[in-house]
């Protein structure tokens, strides 16, 4: 069953229910450790960006049927899972959310073949339902810049002197480049004009840099059982935008703290305060704030189609995880 | 410079050395190490793939440039170099032939995004470099049959009732496909018939199933500097063709030894002489050379050209490596 965030759209639901279940069907391989795995994780999930990609699909001049989108928004959600399984393997952090990564409950080995074996299944699939090359050519490319946005995150890991620059640059890449990629194939395979296209792909990168920034809003205010903090990622090196803009404001306390090779969990506690006392998890808002506005805005200038409103309810939707 | 194998083929060598400046060429990217890690993984090999893709490109109607042909030859040398990254990680095992593995010298971390990129690497110069979509996805498929090929690798670890069957078809994945994809591709984009088309990948896959299986031979008949044998592999259940020769043959003695929950040197030492003794080594042998003759008894069966020469000298020097 689709997530509870589709249920006031029972239609698109549906097609997301579908797209699980044509996931599940294609990763049954003769290795079933593998193929249990990967249904796993792909079970349950919000499935955002397949969801972006069949609501794009909507605003050009050819209506594709249900079973020529399927495919395609398999194979987004595809390379998402497969982008994730190896990060968490490469972070080799135990928990993400409170929740055992994925090596961590299925081993390191499983994991990295996982990541592999779907990394393959996308480019099948793409190759599969695409006809232009050059259709080809731009999910190669995005999967690049996804990847170079990955290692641009190493720049900036234990890096006081990060800048919010250098961080746009990594989510835009690691995060925004995979929205921003959903809803331009949406666009190209409901044939919208090329102007429909960049508004739509400008849409997704905005709706992806809101996201990235909320869940690190999120990870900064989640707490433990017991009520503490905590921020795994910060102690790991990878700093989230509230760190970040009090680094870049040369925040001499935070850089002091955060200079540290080891942090305590009352080094944590500092950080936090002072991200706090600063206003610079307001900032982080604020900013979070803008890219979901300019989406919205972008919405509306879309072709007249009921999925504007759809979309725009969603983008709400996801935004208000932080009020 | 070209590796020593080909200073007969000067012509060759000099295209070789033109697809190693590409891939260097294409690899220079912000984040140094990594960008440093893949030069070094690909340069001086002996860039087989590359040279069967580049050979078999010459037995058809058209005659492409080399500025066509290389872009394509770099690409299946990618591919090889990222699953090598990867299965190293995935073994984790410290040596590959008395040498550091990929993971120990440069960080699990960077081996994981190294192999990732360069996966995204391929994908964007297939897209880039194929015109026909059906070709783009033979690539996928080759790739996915090459994972899978290292999926059922899991099956045959610590399998002591592994066949000779089982292991043919994970080296058919794993090894033989690769080999398999140059050659064919190379038929494809020099316009070749469908049946010389059939026939080059058919070779290649040969090649590859002879080359896999000399591998073996070759681990088996390793020594340390102090003339012992190293067979991390066996350790690691990792069961090359002369030992799966013995357990299909249900040789009690052997199945007794590799049963064991942690194998000793000295259990080492009764499983190669096991092999020895009972002619296991030897039947491996000629296994490697029925693979190697049928290869060159197909390849005198294509169109007369001055490569058939030199494809034959190739398969003769690799298969020579255990003489």
């Amino acid at each position: 069953m689709a997530n509870s965030i589709w249920k006031s759209y029972p239609k698109l639901g549906k097609k997301l229910d579908l797209t699980t279940d044509f996931i599940h069907q294609e990763v049954k391989i003769q290795n079933l450790d593998i193929s249990k795995m990967i249904v796993d994780l792909t079970s349950g999930g919000k499935m955002l960006r397949p969801a972006f990609f069949l609501l794009f699909s909507d605003f050009g001049t050819t209506k594709k049927t249900t079973q020529e989108l399927i495919p395609l928004a398999a194979s987004i959600e595809i390379l998402h899972v497969a982008t994730l399984i190896h990060d968490d393997v490469i972070d080799d952090s135990p928990l993400r959310r409170s929740r055992p990564t994925v090596h961590t409950k299925y081993g390191r080995r499983n994991a990295i073949y996982a990541g592999d074996y779907l990394f393959t299944l996308y480019f099948e699939l793409i190759s599969r339902n695409l006809q232009h090359n050059t259709d080809i050519l731009l999910n190669a490319l995005s999967m690049k810049k996804i990847l170079v946005g990955e290692l641009d995150q190493m720049l900036i890991n234990f890096n006081v002197d990060a800048t919010t620059d250098m961080y746009f640059k990594e989510i835009s890449g690691k995060t925004a480049e995979l929205f921003s990629l959903s809803a331009k194939m949406g666009a190209i395979v409901g044939d919208s004009s090329q102007e429909v296209i960049e508004r739509c792909q400008n849409i997704g990168h905005d709706i992806g840099m809101a996201f990235q920034i909320i869940d690190d809003i999120l990870d900064f205010s989640s707490t433990s059982q017991t009520g503490k903090p905590v921020h795994e990622d910060l102690k790991n090196g990878v700093y989230s935008l509230p760190y970040i803009l009090g680094l870049e404001a040369k925040n001499q306390k935070l850089v002091a703290v955060l200079s540290k090779d080891h942090l305590s969990d009352e080094d944590d506690n500092v950080a936090t305060q002072i991200v706090l006392d600063d206003g610079y998890l307001d900032q982080a808002k604020r900013i979070a704030r803008e890219f979901t506005d300019r989406a919205v805005l972008e919405i509306e200038k879309l072709p007249k189609n009921h999925n504007q409103v759809i979309l725009k309810n969603v983008v709400k939707k996801l935004s208000n995880r932080i009020k």
